[in-house]
């Protein structure tokens, strides 16, 4: 019985250490680790529409992007940076061929979305908490739950490339 | 003087023969005549987006289909016929190349939305208006300009083989 006790207090001990230097070793790595975007912000599939755009290769798919009030805002006035509060979605889709048109139309010509693809992906502009990203966090949802922390480490080093436009690759389509 | 009196007499005549003959004959056209709507339908690049797609061959174009309220209620309900008042919009752009986002990517396999291509196109659900072409105007402008008959009487001939989707092609993306 004794050592039961011993046993359960040292598990207790063990695990309010653990719960104590958890917040603490995290907080030690914010500045090196990148924070991501961890909540679907609400809404989004009823944005605004910035552009579109077929990836080949690997993606293989066809994407909309999109923009709540403030990235469209920017968008339109061609601001750069964009301003905080503003936030980018990337919706994506199978490259269908589609043939229920290519049957009215009489040849193989149109490709259309298909079942949603590699996830739905956020960019939201705060530049102080997301400071160590360029002032964006990322975010991607795979059928909702967030995507680990291996597939979002790698949104930040490849918009990390495009500087001047302030991370952002997509254009506003007129 | 008395001739100049008789001529604006008979100028003014047959003036108004012509303007009671004219809404008269073009009356009696309607039933066979579809009637194209020509204004472009206020505020329609803020509507939400209803799917994307690409088309190639002549077209060869990336484009957006985006619905006003009625359109993407009836759309997400998956209401057909679509109702009164519902109208779809479809944006198309040039289909390029990304080579600012191929760099990035190391190899060449994004392409975007270029410049406005083949005109802004809309279908505009009154099923008392537009009876004789199954309920809906066809509408394109090119550069904000409304495009000649010539363009307009192949929308509904093309359209009219979607029967069973009310003649709209474009599914909702999810």
């Amino acid at each position: 019985m004794k050592r039961v006790t011993i046993l359960l207090v040292a598990v207790a001990t063990l695990a309010g250490v653990v719960a104590f230097t958890a917040p603490t070793s995290r907080h030690a790595d914010q500045e090196a680790a990148p924070i991501f975007v961890t909540k679907i912000p609400p809404g989004y599939r009823d944005w605004r529409l910035i552009s579109v755009a077929r990836e080949e290769g690997n993606l293989n798919d066809i994407r909309a992007i999109l923009g709540n009030d403030v990235a469209i805002k920017a968008y339109r006035e061609g601001r750069l940076p964009f301003p905080d509060g503003a936030i980018i979605a990337r919706l994506a889709w199978s490259y269908d061929a589609s043939e229920e048109n290519n049957k009215v139309f009489g040849r193989p010509q149109s490709f259309v979305a298909g079942s949603p693809k590699n996830g739905v992906q956020f960019m939201v502009k705060d530049s102080k908490k997301y400071a160590s990203t360029g002032g964006w966090g990322f975010a991607q949802f795979d059928d909702g739950k967030p995507a680990g922390d291996a597939v979002l480490n790698t949104c930040f080093a490849c918009h990390a490339n495009i500087k001047n436009r302030d991370l952002v690759f997509t254009h506003y389509a007129p």
